[in-house]
């Protein structure tokens, strides 16, 4: 039996990752959940899965929920250092962290610092942080598995391979909701059509980041951290059945790929499962009735931010953590409906364009970057309202 | 440096690896070489790649060779036991089995018997002897793997794998030059059209069983025996573009597949370089390029020697050396253009279809078997033509 914390519990990943284990729940226990403000659904899923630790935003809410559950010896901690307290509860063995956004750096490190296993979904992390996380993850002995079903694919696909055989990696994207419009379309979609993925049900800020292909650009940058790839080793194909989720290139010419069917249980299970795997109660996979898998350059003109990611990506020091201190902002907008579709990316871009490169060597810089571009952000979204 | 040995170096399997260890001469050198009738072809490989030992099936040619390469230390022998001789050559390290049918079983064993690294074309061994050769490879301590590109992309998704999380595994077809002909079409195709595959430059033999879906069919034997798969576990899926070219199902719903150009070399050159990987001069896949790949059921009442293999793979023990037997004689009266296309399946599973199946225990019991079922088989053609 293997205890798991669940950081982001209330989040998508977070309920579907519940879900798995709920399932699996002759192999694993839940010990720690932390959530942000669905205090509701936290209290819901305490009295399911019955943990030892929780977190939650807001200090008052702690204090009606340890009313609440004053019988059960539970306990209730808030705000970021409640996180990382359950993030680093002694009887985790594996911890998700699934936390969107930077918030999920800091209780992803202190997992990191316990030695634990980590499934991470919490991508933004490993991309204001891959370097850091990468040193932690060796002094501290911890081991990381991707949750991202490309990045999931990906470290499925290298098995036994050696890194210095691998030519190319490719991440597959749907293309989201907008692939087949023209960009004078694009201009006036709505918030809701930017929220209806065709392929994925996700979170909100993932969903809008795939819309723009952003979330594409941002597990590049992911990729090449949590694999050690060179830029010129990472590609992006567009594959709107997103049945193919990443695909590995050899130097012989052979190339692995990982095919499941659009559903988040598939990655989740293999990262907390790993090395084993565990039956699935999906239904196979039928290429004959799915009949054509296909693929497509992305239209980089059309999705811009693929290109200021690879800048990102290429620059490295604290461009990625701009890129995404700029688009957790902007996101936030238009999800606030504050901003239109498409000046996403142009905000981003200008903000990025605008960075100046510094060196990053501990946490401190990185919250530093990532606050002055908040305010760099948050400034131009006032001055174009 | 290895020294390899390649059975059938003048067919298709044996020239495209003589390219391919040409190409990596520093880590390669042959030693042996065989062939059948194809003398002069042989002589030039000789001079070329200077082997200590080489056979041919006539003696007389033999002893031409001899002759012409007097001067030289090359050992020059013939027939059955000849290839064997190579087969068993003390300074193999790896042996090439690219023989094509039956014939190829004894020189396959042969080495198999000296503990070698076995690169496996000839699946015709694998077909009649599975059972023979997976014991022998336990006892003599040898390594097998697989050519064909199906089994090679196979062995490359199970990587690190357990057997027991294996769901399915799947092996593609590209339909082969009358996937889209309709049987009344079929039934008066030509030679030429039958030789004419869409996709793969191969010898004669598995060029007409791909186009009656033979090939496929002993590939499944071959895969059952390969890799210890039921036959329930094991699949086939129609894909014209022949860019997939196997697919594995584990349990928790996840598919490996393995992709690579439609090129021979690719498969030749892993199995000589595993679990190395060196690189290619292929240019790389490019699916943007190709854009869509397709998969389809088979149609098994178009291709009904696919049931009929399904068959001998569930009864075992003789079946699949009878189902073997009868396709290698009907097969040759198509190529010497005695029969019609349609008529290799007919008769073939006539031939099985009469087949009294019985336990075959050693190497005499399955020659038996393969001696009487050609003899049916050439009875057969006699009475209908």
């Amino acid at each position: 039996m293997k205890n798991i914390s669940v950081l982001g519990s209330t989040g998508s990943i977070g309920r579907t990752s519940l879900e798995v284990i709920d399932k699996l729940s002759h192999k694993f226990k839940v010990v720690g959940l932390t959530a942000g403000r669905n205090t509701q659904l936290l209290e819901e899923q305490v009295e399911k899965f019955k943990p030892k630790i929780i977190s939650l935003e807001k200090k008052e809410e702690a204090q009606d929920l340890r009313r609440k559950f004053k019988g059960e010896s539970i306990q209730v901690t808030f705000a970021q250092e409640g996180a990382e307290e359950v993030a680093s509860f002694p009887e985790n063995d594996i911890v998700i962290s699934a936390i969107t956004g930077i918030d999920g750096l800091r209780p992803t490190l202190a997992a990191v610092r316990q030695g634990k296993k980590i499934a991470l979904a919490n991508k933004e992390s490993m991309v204001v942080a891959g370097s850091l996380i990468q040193n932690s993850i060796q002094k501290f002995g911890a081991q990381l598995i991707p949750v991202d079903s490309e990045h999931s694919g990906v470290f499925q696909c290298l098995a036994k391979e050696k890194m210095e055989n691998v030519k190319k990696v490719i991440l597959t994207a749907s293309g989201g909701p907008f692939f087949s419009k023209s960009p004078s379309e694009m201009n006036n979609v709505s918030l809701e059509e930017a929220l209806n993925h065709p392929r994925w049900k996700m979170g909100k800020k993932v969903t809008i980041d795939s819309a723009t292909l952003m979330n594409k650009g941002l597990e590049l940058i992911e990729a090449h951290w949590l694999f050690g790839l060179a830029p010129r080793q990472l590609g992006i194909l567009i594959h709107p059945q997103s049945i193919v989720h990443s695909l590995v290139e050899m130097n012989d010419g052979s190339v692995l790929a990982q095919l499941s069917p659009t559903d988040m249980k598939v990655p989740i299970q293999y990262a907390l499962t790993y090395p084993e795997r565990e039956d699935s109660l999906l239904p196979s996979l039928d290429l004959s009735e799915i009949k054509s898998l296909e693929f497509y350059e992305v239209d980089v003109e059309k999705f811009p931010i693929i290109k200021l990611a690879r800048l990102a990506l290429e620059e490295g020091e604290s461009f990625p953590i701009a890129l995404n201190a700029a688009n957790e902002v902007v996101v936030d907008a238009f999800l606030e409906q504050r901003i239109k579709f498409l000046d996403i990316s142009e905000f981003v871009t200008e903000v990025v364009e605008n960075h100046q490169k510094r060196k990053v060597q501990s946490l401190e810089d990185i919250f530093d970057v990532d606050k002055e571009t908040r305010r760099a952000s948050l400034g131009l979204l006032k001055q174009r309202s």
